[in-house]
């Protein structure tokens, strides 16, 4: 990252970098410094008090659609706007928590719920899924048991490196890329590289990962990216359209509502939730897209990307009263969120050599209109072609 | 809460307001601001280097009786002084700890004794008690056991939202008013509203909470006030006044003690400490007053609350020699401070419904002069009338 | 400590006093300010951003000769410079970590390597070596089992009193005083009194730490400093110099390379460390002095202490590839890094009576070029004297 450089018809600000000692506390660029013909911002500041205090947020408006990065928060998106309409959810956990109020160990390993209220949080680096015990190599060489804790440590990990980017050039993106090391002496060592992007007017934002094993030995890394929608996109009759290799239900109760897993229904008093572990068809590329769309077609979000990257998709219907948090969440990852040590069973736990980079992308969009929404039907309907879902009436294995 | 507002004859200033991005680091308000005819001062400052490091404090100081509140620790009161005397007690741990620094879950739930050293701590609102084990509710509808840590976690939350206000009118009040969350997603939502208020020149701090379940779901609250006094008003011979209906040790080594359960002794070295759980008598609108007073009866404390709001009341003797912190606990308490499970299995746990709102008053004061605590040692006697203290010799069940 | 004197011919300046409520963010003083002829410099400052955000570092030049303390985290050194060399290590761990971020607990005791990587951090001083289970005695004065946490919890403990100190007579000491406590209500109350000084020009930096009891009981403590080199100091062929009174390795893994205990391998893959529990010799007035020299006996560092006050000495042989900390640690102790109830059973841990105190001494020094090094292996030489080192092939009992 270079520090206030005009480089490649970019205009760059490093606003952390704590090895080179650098930090921004406030800062602020926008149409009025730089003129792209177009009414965008990007504002850097720092909360102050409650739980709050202390945690750097950097929002971000392209003129349409607007968000809020979260470099404290391991550069997770609180939430966003798009012309207008409310992008996220209402979790009871109202303000963005700084990591320090988070013991991700509390309550056998579900502190992590203590902080979640995200649009847009990752899960992982080292684990993700439900807490559970696993076996770690100490510093003996011994085999040790340890608690994974609740969706592992990535979302409550500063960032070590921030930084703002505006292209020169059309379509004048708008970046932020940021750095999250997740690591110790005799334990992991993975980097979090990210560049969350978007352009002038844009209805899309594009998250861009490359996760390295910093190690000299092979180790284990997992990620999942919980995508969280509440009101407009979700209420009664809402529904997830997506190209469907095959749905299982993640226990008993989620089976109950195995025929209607793809139909929300209205906030219902002491919902428990539901979770469909779900293989997607992709296109040629293995791309693939699955979209939550309200009843009438009017108001859509759609989450794309790469099945070669993030093969598993995870649907979580949370359809409980507002209070409790009205949400859907659309969760692709490197596997299901079951504990990790499953999942290692399954072969679903990717092993990056010494140096190697796990690569994602994620294309966050929304659609507002019944033409845009019917044009990502059929965008759908067209990878779906002609395979035959199969959905699974109890929970595999 | 309104922002540096004059409306009902009261100057308003809001000094935190998380979700409205306000924070006030630094801030002060005096007679020289606003006459109101007599010394009085109100400062919002924040503290900076070691364990206090990040804690803010406000100052509130009525002419003739000034304390601490502490916002970073859930509006608990740090210490007073009322004419030149000292109000709290002194702990081993001198200064106030940021809860950054603490861990409740240290030392099998024990976290809690690393920052214990204010005047008046509320223990809650989750559980209040020993650490022990408990069942909840996870996301899955499933039953977990969990550690509950010693006295709960409300004394280790930021508030959230903090008020300064100042009447403007007889007898002018000098107020703080805080909102204190304990939320977690799939966990409780209780909402702290505390109000902390004096009047210029009165011996006397009034705490009014209401502490509301914000969930669509009953759920369960415990509250107790522990509040602690060292010398002067704890010295060899200071007693416990108070309309007394019954008395139990909590285990045998205060059954030793139970004789003079109401006398205080020197400091002792070694001294294990004992605890006295007490039903009080109430006056025809169910309030109550328990009265510590020194020897002399020169110099007293009392707590006066409302029986129907806090049924139970425990003494916490610790006379131990001073560096271990000499001090005794009056504490007004919506039960005893046993393990949750087992207050609940002595129907001592209050139920809340959705939205429901559990209201407590406190009314601390301080009494100088044989004449003043020979008055209110009527007031207890006239409480007490004709019933008969029951004294358990040993622990009930 | 005074703030801003010049009593007793030095300048002091108090960069933290908790209970005065003093805290300098920033500050400076050298050559500039306070001529002493030479160029020296002692820089305050706080960390902004990432896993470091709000650590206290003092950076300390004396022309020669730079050091960075570490308020923050215990008083500890994070690492230093002689004549442009570097000395401590490289910690997979880059960046100075915030104990607001460090869990001690987590891992079953392990949080404590997630914020490794001081060329200098004490262990200590409830207790120190690996986690384990061990019995306290609670507020009801019964035993309570617990987790004792790897290698303890003062190196993740602010300071509370900081202040720097320049001598204004030859030789001219810069010496930062340092004041931490590890302390709770009914559990240990231990006072760390610090002093890091050098002179100006010297090779040398010398701690003096006072640990004191400050409980009505006795109580245990424990103390170790982890001195920890790499490069350039640590390369293939390396050798450990010391006055060898017995070694012992401390496992079966230990044993492997007992023969060749004392000398170093370059860089290897997977190395799983070694450790060596050693018992040097004294000279008349029980100092010692342990030397880590390069193959060519051109660049070596040492650290020098009495026997008295820090009996056992452990070396940590961690010759794994860069990346994964290639680092040798020089470890003076009141004990070896066992788990504390193990170090009980042999005689290892000292009590300390009420107000009793524990003084330590460690002088660190760099040399540079053959002749330097030449007389330090005489002096160890010396204190060797007739001795005859006893090599244990496997682990005592």
């Amino acid at each position: 990252m270079n520090n206030h450089t005009l480089g490649e018809k970019a205009f760059r600000k490093v606003l952390t970098d704590v090895s080179r000692s650098i930090y921004v506390e406030k800062w602020e660029i926008s149409n009025e410094n730089l003129e792209l013909g177009h009414d965008w911002q990007i504002t850097k500041r720092r909360l102050s008090g409650g739980l709050s205090d202390g945690v750097d947020v950097i929002d971000v408006n392209n003129g349409a659609f607007s968000y809020t990065l979260v470099p404290t928060r391991g550069m997770g998106i609180w939430k966003g706007s798009y012309k207008g309409t409310y992008i996220g959810w209402n979790s009871p956990v109202n303000d963005l928590v700084h990591p320090k109020f988070i013991n991700l160990e509390a309550h056998e390993g579900l502190g992590w719920l203590d902080g979640f209220n995200e649009w847009v949080v990752r899960c992982g680096l080292g684990n993700f899924g439900g807490p559970g015990r696993d076996v770690i190599i100490d510093n003996n060489g011994n085999q040790k048991e340890i608690m994974l804790t609740l969706h592992g440590k990535i979302a409550n990990i500063p960032a070590s490196q921030v930084e703002a980017k505006v292209d020169l050039k059309e379509p004048f993106g708008l970046t932020v890329n940021g750095v999250v090391y997740e690591r110790s002496m005799f334990g992991s060592n993975l980097k979090l590289k990210t560049s969350t992007s978007t352009t002038l007017g844009s209805n899309t934002v594009r998250i861009v990962d490359e996760i390295t094993n910093l190690r000299a030995a092979s180790d284990e890394m997992q990620i999942l990216y919980h995508c969280n929608y509440g009101p407009p996109f979700l209420t009664e009759g809402s529904r997830l359209i997506a190209p469907i290799m095959e749905v299982a239900p993640n226990n008993q109760r989620s089976a109950e509502g195995v025929k209607e897993y793809d139909i929300f229904g209205p906030p219902q008093d002491g919902f428990v939730e539901q979770v469909y572990f779900i293989r997607l068809v992709g296109d040629t590329n293995g791309w693939t897209t699955a979209m939550l769309t309200n009843k009438d077609e009017t108001q859509a979000v759609s989450v794309s990307f790469s099945l070669r990257q993030l093969p598993y998709f995870t649907l979580w219907k949370n359809t409980n009263i507002p209070e409790e948090g009205y949400v859907v969440g659309l969760e692709p990852g490197t596997g299901y969120p079951n504990p990790k040590a499953y999942e290692r069973q399954m072969n679903r736990v990717p092993t990056l050599k010494p140096k190697e980079t796990y690569r994602t992308e994620l294309v966050l969009s929304v659609h507002l209109g019944k033409d845009e929404i019917q044009e990502m039907k059929e965008k759908i309907a067209k990878i779906q072609g002609k395979i035959k879902p199969k959905i699974n009436q109890t929970p595999l294995r």
